[in-house]
């Protein structure tokens, strides 16, 4: 098999610069963190669609697709913890090299785990987004019933509960969830993506 | 943060579905495995610049981006490498569930393993392409010295040499690539997609 004088295609290899202006957008992972019931969730899946809707090509990892595939070979030790959160930003850096927006919904309690994925891409390639949310108020809403399951001892070392929960410091956008609707939120979090430039078309 | 009546959004999650129709392109794996110097890598990234040129959004995972980052943490035991493949399919089913094309570009000499990648996804959506190119023309191209390393004792279990290639029985596509150019070879891949029907747009 040799080279061939006669190709029918540029002789350079696809990168994400190319994939970027195929899709005319940038990519970058939205890194939701912040307590259980927090809104991580409702808040990426809603963000999701209205970004979708508007014609920008979105990836959204969560417990769903990596739990029970990629990861589904972890557990919940100290070690295990830390290695899924690693490879949540492995591929989210991979979807980025192909130029989709990832955006990650976990609780991602620790800062040196978001850290160490902030450090794995390239300046601006990282948003981390703060879910703000006091315990009171992620506990009462409850919609799993696991900090109930916890505060029974149901649950070995919860998040907010039995096991901490290190708030960013310097996150690139805090929402704050409390006495706020989904639309009110999404409409927020919108505004801080424009005004940082990060929705803007190549 | 209850949930507003006034949802500037469709209420319903983004699925595969979406986004297939947005990028107007199917998704599936382009599955390659073959033996070391077969011709993979450099059929993968010719075949990948072909269709991103034709329009598609297509992602190559290979051993520059999953061996440094994701699967940095894999030697190459037995097990090590079956989950070296596992995760790759993972990830490759990821990319699939975004609507983007995914290739893979390993020797994966496993039956066994390649059959768990197809059965994590949808009938269809594994493509196993089978590069074919007998161990003594890829020791004579030898580009990167490993089967002279391999017959040196330096590197153990090397496959074709001194561990085994499972080729694969049934692949959807199967190249030789022995005594062929490049072009030839992405002209024959690329008809062999047409032709049943991969390439069609919804």
């Amino acid at each position: 098999m040799a080279n061939s004088t006669n190709i029918t295609w540029h002789d350079s290899a696809v990168v994400k610069a190319d994939r970027r202006q195929h899709l005319k957008q940038s990519s970058f992972i939205l890194w939701f963190t912040g307590l259980s019931g927090s809104g991580k969730s409702t808040l990426s899946v809603a963000l999701e669609q209205y970004l979708f809707q508007q014609g920008y090509l979105v990836y959204r990892l969560d417990g769903d697709n990596i739990r029970h595939g990629l990861n589904s070979n972890l557990g919940f030790s100290p070690d295990d913890r830390t290695e899924n959160i690693r490879r949540i930003g492995e591929v989210s850096k991979l979807f980025v090299d192909a130029g989709v927006i990832a955006m990650t919904a976990f609780i991602s309690p620790y800062q040196a785990d978001r850290a160490l994925v902030r450090a794995m891409v390239e300046p601006g390639e990282f948003v981390e987004i703060y879910v703000e949310c006091s315990v009171e108020a992620c506990e009462q809403r409850d919609t799993k019933g696991l900090y109930a399951k916890a505060r029974r001892g149901e649950i070995k070392e919860f998040t907010g509960v039995s096991a901490p929960y290190e708030a960013p410091t310097q996150p690139e956008i805090t929402i704050a969830t409390e006495g706020k609707t989904v639309t009110e939120c999404v409409q927020q979090l919108v505004t801080a993506l424009e005004t940082k430039g990060y929705l803007q078309r190549p």
